[in-house]
Formats: structure tokens, sequence, C-alpha cells
């Protein structure tokens, strides 16, 4: 059976939890999960409510302009979701290919909510990979010169197949502003080390100059500025000198893929709210 | 200011939250935290719910009686607390001292919202760090014969003093029947193992001769059944053959101390409930 | 350039490192990692050491020879392998195929040391992924009347290939001590718990039902007794009372994936010595 | 029985290890353990080589005139220790004492292979913790005036003490030139984050800001450079938008004691050597 979701963020005050749970309950809805924090250094509350819409009174197509009222009296930045609807998702890759592997067998398993109609990479040789797994691909080549023009094909065609969200597994691509803007706490990027440390370019190539014991993976939406949109999930693990540059991708490779995936699935079920270049995650 | 903490568990049904937000709206409480659970297989919900006293309308003393036909209603099994009050933890120990001055070393920055009036312990060697940390100390010798009659002290010292909870910091006696009746769900323990692996005696000894590249350590209430209880929190680290007995003594001593006071602080904050030998921590 | 690589176990007595370490340098071998533990308790030397085949002044096809006088004097238990030779592999997979693809994967990019001639399964639906990966696939079918004689097949398959090393990427089936006795310390299992706990069915729901805060997973070899072996890898991870069952096995995954493929690749490197149901891991 | 311990770096060059073990061998002494290490890219050979002084025919007075041909020949910057030996080890700290209380635990139990003949603090309350262990204790005044007189007469003391390392166990303050190059190689700090990520003051308060997902702590060797030095270890924990400020130092002090009594342990034991300000840690 079908679940609502809304995602709320407004002003902290009082009565807001209490108005929320009674509208469900005064529509005979049954709730399954109910989250909620407050910053109160900022005085912002957030929630996450999902509720059965079993016996629910309101029809999914009415429930939007049933809770405005509500929404407007408490001034929350607010937004709706169905677990029956599934996300559209687009993956971009270059050629590494192991968290391309991970996130579409956890999508042919069932993990992922979404679906994938559209795998972009800017490598021709990730179309056999594309084709084994029945999904469309995509061939974008990128060069400096060619790079804003590929974009505005790109964007035009994740506007054609309405695509929701975005995955860069391992893209290694700087995407420009006008792409950014369209797509705002939308697309998610894997980078290889644990931001803040190790930004940009290299980040095994640095950690291992360093001479750090421990390495990440950190998963984020991205914005403008390179490697600093808001986390949403990292991961370690432990080094020692006995491990090569080489070896440092290796070991890399797992976080990488489980901290991407954790995240896409997080993004997935409507788990992540963002707020000041930060992330509430009611995982 | 002072808080007013509600812990619920019920048979899940529709209204409960609201119900609940309800009641603290209602009387005029802002609420600061709030979570909740249902295990969707026993159909039982959870909450926890705190509230600011600023303002509220229902004074603390006649709080108990106010909600309690709500509670009725719904067939909760609940507690009320007060962030104001703290409760009164004893701390028995035996002869390994670790996990006593990290305890009592948070306990004086301010980081368990308790007072520990008590420390017993079977080795008298114990009470110069008593006295250090400005707590009474008492010495309770144990043996075969002795036990029945130096527990049945015991229990009336800690009933004398009024302990609301009891903290095993290494303390390696079995506690009888009577004991553990006494104090159901009030008694953490730490095991120096990941339970339910090495359960008993020597679980390092088990560890080494097994040889896992894995040790752990794991609090949990203690019940009638040695090392059976419902586990509150849990903790590993690596080893390797390079280790040796001495070894995994010395690295899960940090495990220990750091898992048993992240079990200490979640009881203490009231964020911890216990079903079918299982606990939610709303941590 | 090639290497050669010593694996030796004997009894602990003077000179055993001058002795082995002259014969390489005698002979003028550059050394290029060199390892060594002591079981003091047990009285037992454990090396490997890995020598540059440039210069060296013994054949590779001599060298077994040239080098069992000093094996014989030390009553060495060794063996000696060679970086360009590659160890035949053969994957036994049920139909759960998340650590069939990663292993699969990591082995086209190259980091296993390997060669992969067949994947043997009792699910028809896996040949597809075996041909998309290119490697020969056999469907053995097995049921408690069939097993024995299936067994044998699969025993005289795998001699004609001539494979020296079998994965249980999530097999699931007990192998009879005929198959063991062929395999002794080269069948690499992974048990989804952090053994001892949780062995044997359905590791998950124990765990589940246990309420632990962890899960884990472990690669061993395989003996006689289920879930037993040698372990040669573990990894564990945080759950909490939010997390079902099926988020049990979703976590569990990644894992499992990273756990066994580590193994697998310290059995390649042959970087394990196996003693008294213990290992020597020298990564 | 004593042992004794020689670490070695030196250009890799065939030989060195047969050499090195043949001088033990052949004065009959009985190797308990020998790790190696080479840096391929920088062609550097590293070795800690540690055997029983029972038997052994050359007496420690005299052990290191004996083996400087042979460190000679091999360009080797070496250092000899012996297990018998305890380092003289002073502890400066400041008004955080949770690192304090654990190294002087360890300490007292016996887990750290030294001598502690000092305790220097800017801050009076930490006396009686001094007092309590039976350790001297110096009051060191420190502003930016005094700064530089307080640290010659530190350097005095610790002179007159015959300190061989330093543990600065949340000292927070920033050591001149003069004292580094005093002890260069010996003094190990505790930095309260994931280096390189949120070096400098307040790395709690920068990590809350940046809503990163984990936490970290990093000991290292003090340099010129703040917190950049040669990290010896280092050690994360999860967070999420739960913990406020106050929690992210709360859960990153058990961090802290681990990360920096562990490297405590590892410079006392002889297990680091350190090159282009990274460090090979034979753990």
């Amino acid at each position: 059976m079908s679940t609502a979701i809304l995602l709320i963020s407004s002003p902290d005050q009082k009565g807001i939890t209490a108005a929320v749970t009674n509208f469900i309950y005064q529509n005979n809805g049954n709730i399954e999960h109910a989250d909620q924090h407050i910053d109160s250094n900022l005085n912002i509350f957030f929630m996450r409510i999902e509720w059965s819409l079993e016996d629910f009174s309101i029809p999914p197509s009415k429930l939007k302009t049933a809770f405005k009222p509500l929404a407007d009296k408490f001034s929350m930045d607010w937004s709706l979701h169905f677990s029956g609807e599934k996300e559209k998702m687009a993956i971009f890759v270059s050629n590494k290919y192991h968290c391309l592997y991970d996130l579409l067998h956890k999508y042919k398993q069932g993990y992922l909510r979404c679906k994938i109609p559209l795998i972009i990479s800017n490598h021709r040789q990730t179309k056999p990979i594309a084709d084994y797994f029945n999904i469309p691909f995509f061939y974008s080549f990128k060069n400096s010169k060619s790079k804003k023009k590929a974009e505005a094909k790109e964007i035009s065609l994740l506007k054609k197949e309405k695509i929701d969200s975005i995955v860069l597994a391992r893209y290694m691509q700087i995407f420009g502003k006008n792409f950014v803007d369209n797509f705002r706490n939308k697309v998610i990027n894997i980078h290889h080390s644990f931001l803040p440390a190790f930004a940009g370019k290299n980040p095994y190539r640095q950690a291992y100059r360093r001479g750090v014991k421990i390495i990440g993976a950190t998963s984020h939406y991205v914005t403008e500025k390179l490697d600093k949109g808001p986390i949403i999930q990292q991961g370690t693990t432990g080094i020692s000198h006995r491990d090569s540059l080489l070896d440092l991708k290796h070991k890399g490779q797992d976080l990488e893929k489980s901290v991407l995936s954790r995240a896409v699935q997080l993004h997935l079920d409507k788990k992540i709210l963002v707020y000041k270049n930060k992330t509430v995650v009611f995982d």
C-alpha cells in the first residue's frame, strides 16, 4: 500500500507538530514514520512524516491543496511525495565503473526506489554496461571547447526525459552554473576523500602524499563551489604505510560504492532536508 | 530551563501522536525533541517526547495525573521524567578500573545527568579512587558462601540511598534473581565481547583462541540470563595475528569505556525503551 | 618484472631469518617484501618473503630444488610461488549476485591476480552474468538426493580445469568431506555475520531477533565444520532499531562484498598462512 | 628477559636484511620481531628488528660499537634501544583532562613502557591530579609576553630531568622553533580533527559548521608548521544532525584518548620511523 510523505522546514514555533499530526489523524491517516529535528541555534524546525493512504480521506490529487492552508499558517517550506511515485534518476559516469555497477545491481534488486531511464557518459565504452542492464545510453563528449554546448544538450535531454535527480557516479567533470541552477539539491556527487580534506583533483594522491592513516569518501549535493556542497554521507577506512597509491584506490572503491549508494537511497526515500549548506538526514 | 520527557510504548493505532502532541500544545508546551518508532511486525508504537516547561500550564507535580486519562485511552506503558531531576546511580566495580575512571571523569565534567552517591566494590583498593572523586565507598566482600548475604546487604544499602540505576563497570560478579527483580532494566553491564559471541568467562581469551579479526564490547541491561539482556550499545575494533592476548585486553579497554559510558548517558537521558529483550534507542 | 614468494612456517629457532635472507642475497636476489611473525606460545615461526627475479642466479624452474636443503634443515612447512603465475580460481554462486558482480568487476580491473575460467551455480539465471563477463558457466543442480553425485561431477570439472582455489560468493550450500579434503585451505567462503556469532542459517534474521546494534561479515576457509574454519577477514557496521530485517540485508551486502573481495585478494597475493584453525595475514 | 631493538632506514640495496640478520645470528641472538618496508618510489629501506639478549654474545654496552661498521657500510640512519630501558616522558596539559586521566591510568597499569617524572601545565588546578598519581608537577604560566621566557624555563627543566619525549595531552599552546628543534620527532600532539581537515583553532566548531557526518582525531609529531607534522595515528566516528557542538566534543573525547594513547604506546615501543613528513608504523 502506498504512503504519503511530507518534508517540512519552518521557523520553530509551538503547535506545528500537533497541527500536522492532527491534519493526518482527522483525515483518518495512520502515521508510519515521524521524525523531527530542531536546530535550536537557528530556531528552525524540520519534519519528515509518512502515513498510510489506506483509508485516508483526502485523495492524493487533492492533498497538496488541502495541506496548503496549514503550510501557509506556519510559513513552511515543504514538499509532498508519494511512495508509489518513482523518481526518474539519470546517472552520469566517466570510465570508472565500480559505482555504476553497484548502483545498477542495487537498482535491479529493487533497493533504489526510482526509475533509471538514462545513463550519460563521456566514454563510449560505457555503452555495453548500459546495454547489459537495459538502460538507454547517451554519449556526450566534452572538452574545454565543447563543454558549454554539450551541457546545454544534456540539460535538454534531461528535461525531455523529465529527470528528477542525477547521480554523478565518479563523473569527474565540473558542471556550469546553469546546470547546477536547473538541478539545485538534485545532483548527488561522490568525492573520494573525507571532505573537506583533499577537495579537488587526485584526492588519493593527496592523501598518499600527506601520509594520512585513514582515507574516506563523501557524497554531497553539487553546488557552484567544487566539493563544497551539503554533505549527505561519509565513510572512512584505515590504511597504513604498506598501502601504495594503487592500494588506496582499490580500498577506496568499496567506500565510494557504499557511501554513494546509501546517499542515493536516502535521497530517493525523501529522508534528506537541506539548509545552510548542511543536511538533516532522517535515516 | 527544565523540560519534561515522556517515554511511551503502546499498541499502534491511529491518532496517538496527534493526541500526545495536542496535549502538549493545548497546555502551551514547546516540543524540543520528538522521536517515534513503530515495530510493524509486532504493531507496537514507541515515542519519546521532550518539551519545555517554560509557560507550560500544568505544574510538574500535577502532570502525571493530567496525562493519565490519555495514557489509559491508548493503553500506554509510560513513564514521565524531568530534566531537572537527576537520577541516583550507583557503580559496582571489581579491580579493573578503566571504566570507573572514565565514568567518574565524565561525571565530574557534567556529561552524565545523574548523582553518584555510592561506589560498591569487592576490592578494598578501590577506596582511594572513590575518595579522590569524593564519592562514598562501600566494601562488599563476596565468595560463594557469603554471596547471598552480601547481596541482601547491598540491596538494603541501595534502597536506603534511593538508588535509581546501577552501572556494573567491569564488576564480573553474577547477581541473584532477587537483585535483578529489584532493578529490572536499571542495571547496565559492560561485556567485553561483541555479544552474542563470546558470552561468559574470559571473552578476550575466547576471541584470541578463535582467531577473530575484530573484537568488540557490548553494554546491556542485566537479566536473569548471563550476557543475554537487551543490548544498548556495541562497538568493535580490528585486530590481527600480531596482537597477543594482552594486546586484545589493552585495545578492548578503550572500546569498553566508550561503549559503557555512551550507554549510561543514553539511559540517563531517558533515550532507551525496552521491549521483547531488545531496545529502541533514540540517540 | 616477476617476483618469487616463499611462505614458510616452522618451529622457531635461531638463524632461520638469516638463513633465508642469505640464500636470497647470495643468489643475487633483491628482497621487496619480508614479513615474519612468531607465535611465542606455540613457538612457531612464520615468514613471507618476496624478492625480485631480475638478476637472480637460480632460474625459477630450479628454485624449489635449490631451496629444499635449507627447508629440510629447519623442518619447514613451505610453499613457493611466482607473481607471474596466476592461480586458477572458480566461483560458486547461488542466486544472490552482489558478491559476484563485485568480484568480476574487480577481476576485470586487474585487482585480482588470477584467472577465472569457471563459474558454477545451482541457478540457471546466473548464466547471463557469466556470459556478459565472458566466463564459462556450468549449471549444477543440487538437492538432497542429487548432492553427492553433483559434487563428484563438480570435483571432476574443477580438476579438469586445474582449478587452484574456489570462492563461495554467497553459495549457501554445504560441501561434503570429500570436496573439502580436495581443496583444503583453498575454498574461501563469506558468511554474513561476525562469526562466531550467528553461524548457520539466516544470520541476519538471528541478528535482528537478538537486537544487536552492529552486524558483520566474515570470510574464512571452509572446513568440515560449518562456519568454523580459519577466519581471514571480518567487517562490521552499525545498525539501529530503525533498521528492518530487509535493511540489515541491504546494509550487509556492502560489507560482504568488501570483506570477501579483500580475503580473495589476500589469498591470491599469497599473504595468508593457516595454522591451528587461525590465520596469519601479512597485509 | 630484555631485548634489543634496532630501527634502521637506509637507501635500499641488496643484502641489507641478510647482513643485519646474520649479525644477530652470528652473535647468538634470537629474533623475536622483524618488520621491514621499502618505499619503492623513493628507494628507501626501513627495518625494525628486535631480538633477545639472552645468550647474545655482545654485551649491551658494546653493541653500538659492534654494529657501527655494518651501519656505515649500508649508509644507515639508525638507532639502538633496549626494552629494559624506559624512556622519560613529560606530559604537557591545559585544563582539559580526559587524555591526562587516560594516559596516567594506562601508565599505572603498565601499558606504557616509560617513566613519567613530570607534568607541566598552564593551569594550577592540574596539580591535584598530578599529586593523586604521584607525579611531580610544574606550573608554567604563559601569555604572549611571557611565552618566550616560560618556554626557555620549560626546556631547561626538561633537560634537567633528562626527558626523552613529550606528550601534549590537549595542551593547546604553540611552541616556538627553539623548542621544536630540541625535541624533533619527540613531541606527540593530539589534534581533535581528522587532519588535514580542520587544522588550527576550534576544530569541532569548524566540523559542526561544515556539516560533516564523521569527526576524527589525529596524533602527530610536532613540527614548526601547526598541525602539519608526520601523522602517527587517526580515528573517526560517525555523527548526525542530532549532535550539537557539545555532543561533538563529548564523542570526540573518546577518540582523542584512544588515538593519543595508541600513538604514545607505539612511540615508546619504538615502532615508528619518520621520513619525508610521513611515518612508517610497525604495529
